[in-house]
């Protein structure tokens, strides 16, 4: 029997166009995070469940795809649980491991169960895939790839201050120079959130000021008068609409909140150590910035672009202070970012900043007249590939109309002509595919006329 | 609460240096792999069961990992079945997914799926990880990586002497010289079968001859003779025996076995192609090379130490006539190769031929006098970085020897020093970390010396 066969929804098949261009973008990300330091590491994609349930809230439980156990382990299937509806233990009694969900996780675990032959502080980044069982729509996948960079064990200003370098230089490298940085400070948010009285209710406080893109700030207003009981629409109305934040007010209305006084002290650092050294793209204190993830706790940062809007971040981070005590190691703070391939993507495929060479399958291809021939230019070809060029040997000797219809749709620029003609006169012909160019060289000289193409 | 956190048994994680020396296994196939004209692809982990099962046997499906369907789509669990022991209709109720088993059956269904976007022959590399369920042992592993590279609808003999070619060109970059490409061929191991009257148990006997490593010529010969109606024990085992095996003798009793006999051509001009185009390893026509996969059709290769041979084939391929026809696409003849990554690993490892630059976690550290300093000195250190040379700031001003210990426990080379006395002076320090010495440079000098380390 036949199969309509298909890659699952929510999933994604890379095709060697597709791939090649992810991957000159990866490559920039890791050369990148080796030069400043960091050191990679992979963690599995499979999880016991017990180190991945209850770190993201029961609506991300339920997108933690889970692994049916295998063999006879499956007899033990809970049918009472399933019959009256508790469908979480009829999980767990299948099922005892999961795909992760995250990288975030999968390094605290990581971090803890490797303490011992690690050196702290720990600078790692990590470019895999995680999963999510999401309802799959456009633009979202159920399996993606997640990149991030963190340094844990070290509370120093410098690291923020390298991951500020750091984004710069990539994005720099990726051709990118209109892009906004923002940084702000949860201490900060804290300190505002206490200022208006809502000492209690600070994580929805954050929320509130997270949603200011999607619903404005009137209505993020409005959400924050309910949960404060000293609340100033016009004053806070005013912080949040000042078109440069002001930091020495802030510090002001903080004066008795030391936490907060030292929080925009630290952002104080990091916008001076940036005042004259100077960054491609824009850095900017937001107060308006808030990152709805809930481990932040102190400085945080988001990246996109100041012209393509749409498309949103393509980068944030931050600092957290206890991502490891849920796997009993404490006290080691964290700050970490994180790159947004699939809409990196997108931005560079929109602002046409792909180099051109990304279109190309391989840049030479060998016109087959016969395996003799073939056999005698072979240790050339040798050559030319190990001064890391790309050769294909066109497989058939056929029509040569046939051969080179193939190597203008892999767009290769130069085909190497060696047939019987050629072989007798100990020279080669050069075909320039762009131009229709063909050029005679001398057996000893054409692979050097290769290569400086 | 707190959890005890360890990865799932069978899975790996991987810490920098054994990742930094598998990518560098990898960074010179993905290298070569281009260099040959092979482009990369992706497929995702999630395969649509239909995809995966009733492809690699009774004994396959059961390795594979059945993902539990999300949501309320467990109520559909089908208790009957469970209860009456129909284990596998009850996984076929809760589960539609699966991880996939390995890399050839998805690129089947992917070269299905997207036939009208590849261009034909279509040559693919992918290294990408697969899952088995199998019981977890020492150097067994439910999550590991394959490397292969294929090429889809070409018959061409070229496709198998290009990748004889990409074996010895990797391994000798590698840094193998020691090694044995052994090649058959599936019509020759037919032919033989024929002559022998087990023209009804072909498979049996390639079996049976693919143990010989294992339990010895004379336990398989006892095995081809249940399964053989013209059997001689002598002429068998000396034709198994022959040190040099004899293509000339073979062909005469081929004479009327045409199959068989273009089986012997083919090797044929695969080994008179290299007679004069040298390969640094060995290769060798091997009538007792047999590879236990049932889908190959033509050429077999295997590779191996000469040496350590306990390590057993660190890579292996061959040609198959029929692999995407499940997938509703025929006559696509393939040929392909895969590279034992945790193999050559270990081979790497015990024949010590892995660089020592590996064991660097970054090569320069920049030792921390305070935020003023490092702010003067940070676009000195862009520009190495701009360089592609790997530098890490250490995050806290504190005393040098605990800085020169974490350089130390990095394997830096050298440690850059810029304290308040050398900024008086315009001046850097750079102290050699293997040999203590230290020396003195301008400002404008330092990057040149440090770039030359």
């Amino acid at each position: 029997m036949s199969i309509s066969p298909l890659n699952p929804k929510g999933t994604r098949d890379f095709l060697p166009l597709e791939l090649s261009k992810r991957n000159y973008i990866i490559n920039i990300l890791r050369r990148n995070f080796k030069n400043f330091g960091f050191s990679e590491i992979e963690t599995p994609a499979l999880e016991k469940s017990s180190t991945l349930l209850d770190k993201y809230g029961s609506e991300g439980d339920k997108l933690v795809f889970k692994i049916l156990n295998s063999g006879d382990k499956v007899k033990k299937a809970d049918i009472l649980s399933l019959q009256s509806g508790d469908l979480n233990s009829f999980v767990r009694s299948v099922s005892e491991k999961g795909l992760k969900y995250d990288l975030t996780v999968p390094l605290a675990r990581f971090v803890s169960q490797h303490q011992n032959e690690i050196i702290f502080p720990f600078k790692r980044f990590q470019i895999q895939n995680v999963w999510r069982a999401d309802r799959p729509q456009h633009g979202r996948f159920q399996e993606f790839t997640q990149c991030d960079a963190d340094v844990i064990g070290s509370n120093s200003i410098i690291q923020e201050i390298e991951l500020i370098k750091m984004y710069d230089s990539i994005f720099n490298q990726l051709g990118f120079k209109d892009l906004v940085l923002k940084i702000n400070h949860r201490g900060i948010l804290k300190g505002l959130a206490c200022h208006f009285g809502a000492d209690k209710n600070i994580m929805k406080f954050i929320s509130a000021l997270d949603k200011i893109d999607k619903i404005g700030v009137d209505k993020v207003l409005e959400e924050i008068k309910l949960i404060s009981s000293n609340f100033s629409e016009k004053q806070l109305k005013n912080i949040l609409s000042e078109k440069e934040f002001d930091l020495t007010y802030l510090k002001k209305i903080f004066i008795k909140n030391s936490d907060s006084i030292l929080a925009i002290d630290e952002i104080d650092q990091i916008l001076n150590f940036f005042s004259s050294n100077n960054l491609v793209n824009d850095l900017k204190f937001d107060l308006r910035l808030a990152r709805g993830l809930n481990y932040y706790t102190g400085t945080i940062i988001e990246v996109s672009s100041k012209t393509n809007t749409r498309i949103g971040s393509i980068g944030g981070g931050g600092r957290y202070d206890d991502l490891t005590s849920k796997f009993n190691l404490n006290n080691m703070s964290g700050v970490g970012i994180s790159f947004g391939l699939d809409r990196i993507y997108l931005l560079l495929e929109e602002s046409n900043l792909f180099p051109e060479y990304l279109d190309k399958s391989f840049e030479f291809m060998v016109a087959n007249f016969g395996i003799d021939n073939l056999k005698f230019i072979s240790p050339y070809i040798d050559e030319i590939r190990n001064k890391n060029r790309e050769v294909l040997i066109y497989p058939d000797n056929v029509k040569l109309n046939k051969q080179f219809n193939y190597a203008d749709k892999h767009n290769v620029s130069t085909v190497i002509i060696f047939g019987d003609n050629e072989r007798k006169n100990g020279i080669v012909l050069l075909k320039n595919m762009l131009t229709g160019e063909q050029l005679n060289y001398q057996l000893n000289e054409f692979i050097e006329a290769v290569i400086k193409r």
